[in-house]
């Protein structure tokens, strides 16, 4: 299933993206063969619109009221540290981005019923999940700028409340008699386990080519993004075509979030510092910015990579000379270029539908993706 | 869901359990009330009839080298890693009973398609999710005699493959269509990591109540089994009688286990030691041999079982020490004959269909429940 996507990706691959000298090497990937992608230095930066999730979550106001009712309902369990710690994080926010999906689709492609809506709780458990599960796993201490849960219940707790959250997504599916639906988000559930494994294993490694750095952002965010918006669109019963432009903008916009993220990390577009900038940096993940950096970088700089983050030996100042190499290079404009790329595919793909406010939203929705300081 | 299982329990308990003096106490657990119950020793022990899984095993071959065939094929991934984890904990065996009894009962109930091995699949997957989450959550060191996969490949990586084999069972749920059985399973795993969470809450408090005890076991073990019965018969589209009864075998079948388990920890009906014996004791798990055993001792034990149990301060002798007051206040006998009244009780649900192969083989499971001694 990866693979296809992968290839998919490969043969897609945004205009920024220029094999360098056109040559191209090949390596070994879990037995399949895969071209190395190469980032370089643009001609231009790509323009970038303003955006907003303003308008969405005004449109989708009652929809998302009926969404976190039946969140707070479907937490409850007569074990009562399972909604204490299900709450702490469910509570603590976050955008609602990918139940929002879910709703926005399913609009958008005419549903009048709301099976959306338990759809749209049930992928927001399964998100809750996976970042209980990843906090344990990365041992992370803050979430949603909060304390994570597992410093306060435990990583035991955690691991199991997340199990118990991920039941209580499918059960919420099921309620919604949709085998779709239920195909649709068990795949993207199994990806996006592959893709955290993967990161685990291959996070810290500095020789990480674009494609699997690609490969994996695909598989931990953009999947479950995916999986929402076409979730949404079965819901409405549309055609397979409008299903498949909903599950692409997903994708896509999915993509675009992760790579800003990932650009955040080192100032973003603004080139001024988020409070958690320096964090994927001092842990030595290796992002978009950080290996275009590194391959942009002169022999000079090699030395200072191999140190800061391939043995992670860090100074107070490194952070702020590994930032100014990123800009330098071009690698920070590079990042932003292609998420802008993925954000215009993903707004491309809505053209099959009428451009009604739920579409003008959802478009709002891909150029917020990019434009967002956070 | 849980509150209503326990209430059944409390009405149809086994003639083995009565109230003590007649008194009964109440205690509030999460904002309901519910009897305490106590066990006396029993007038006699129960007759125990020795009993076999190779029946089954013999009947159920041909399926259940299909179920195998699929598991092998399912746990594959792209990322190498996944089924290597996986494979360590799946060719380690076990009795895969949980498949067993969902290829048992579709047969039992008259299926003559293939849907029950694929949902077979999926119960064993869910049933290894929770192992590897549960050794992670409890820093086991071995699993079915050998070293738990987290200390091989860490705890990150055992939750995250307990999550994609999750996720795949749903996949494998989907693939045979029916919803009934993804409703049952869902809900099965979800009161699985109820009955997980209560575990880890309360598994050293001594002054657990029997009938919280009883609950637990229930949700984290006897649930499943009836899920898997109960699938297994959904897939045959038996009628609503036949798949209750199904259901209610795998339950009481389970809590027959369960409690065998807790037995064979101190030397089981054998009264000689398997190698694992002991394991409970020295993490001062609260199983219903020990509470029983210390309800029933004297005050001049009561600091045994404080410094012992209580404070985890053990010497050499103790747990011989414990044995002996297991035994002695026949708390032993008391869980064994607990058992056996649940596996009679498993068997005489069973009664509803024609004593053919498959139901005597079954019947014997439910004996081999009680009367193994591993």
């Amino acid at each position: 299933m990866l693979s296809g996507l992968v290839l998919s990706l490969t043969l897609t691959y945004p205009a920024t993206i220029v094999p360098r000298n056109g040559s191209s090497r090949r390596i070994a990937n879990g037995g399949r063969r895969k071209e190395i992608l190469v980032l370089d230095a643009a001609a231009a930066t790509l323009p970038r619109k303003s955006g907003s999730v303003d308008r969405l979550v005004r449109l989708a106001e009652t929809d998302m009221a009926g969404v976190n009712r039946l969140i707070t309902e479907r937490m409850q369990s007569d074990v009562p540290i399972i909604p204490a710690l299900a709450e702490h994080l469910i509570a603590a926010g976050g955008k609602r981005l990918r139940p929002l999906l879910t709703v926005a689709a399913a609009r958008l492609a005419g549903s009048d019923n709301d099976h959306c809506l338990k759809l749209a709780a049930a992928v927001e458990f399964i998100h809750t999940a996976t970042l209980l599960h990843d906090d344990v796993v990365d041992g992370s201490a803050l979430r949603r700028g909060k304390v994570a849960a597992h410093l306060i219940w435990g990583g035991a707790q955690s691991v199991l409340v997340g199990d118990f959250l991920f039941a209580r997504a499918f059960e919420l599916m099921v309620e919604t008699n949709s085998m779709k639906a239920l195909e649709i988000l068990a795949r993207a559930s199994r990806v996006i386990a592959e893709g955290e494994v993967m990161q685990l294993m291959r996070s810290h490694d500095l020789n990480l080519s674009q494609a699997l750095y690609l490969e994996i952002i695909q598989a931990k965010t953009a999947e479950l993004f995916a999986a929402a918006s076409e979730a949404g669109a079965v819901s409405a019963g549309v055609d397979v075509a409008k299903t498949d432009a909903l599950k692409a903008y997903g994708l896509q916009l999915g993509l675009a979030f992760q790579l800003v993220d990932d650009a955040l990390d080192y100032g973003g577009a603004t080139e001024t510092l988020g409070k958690n900038a320096g964090d994927d940096f001092r842990e030595g993940k290796a992002t978009l910015p950080l290996l275009l950096a590194i391959a942009r970088s002169g022999p000079r700089e090699a030395e200072f990579w191999e140190r800061a983050v391939g043995r992670r030996e860090q100074t107070e100042a490194d952070f702020r000379r590994a930032r100014e190499l990123i800009i330098g290079t071009g690698a920070l404009d590079a990042t932003l270029d292609l998420a802008t790329d993925y954000a215009d595919k993903a707004k491309a793909a809505l053209a099959i539908f009428p451009a009604d406010e739920w579409r003008e939203a959802l478009e709002d929705l891909a150029d917020f993706a990019v434009s967002r300081r956070a």
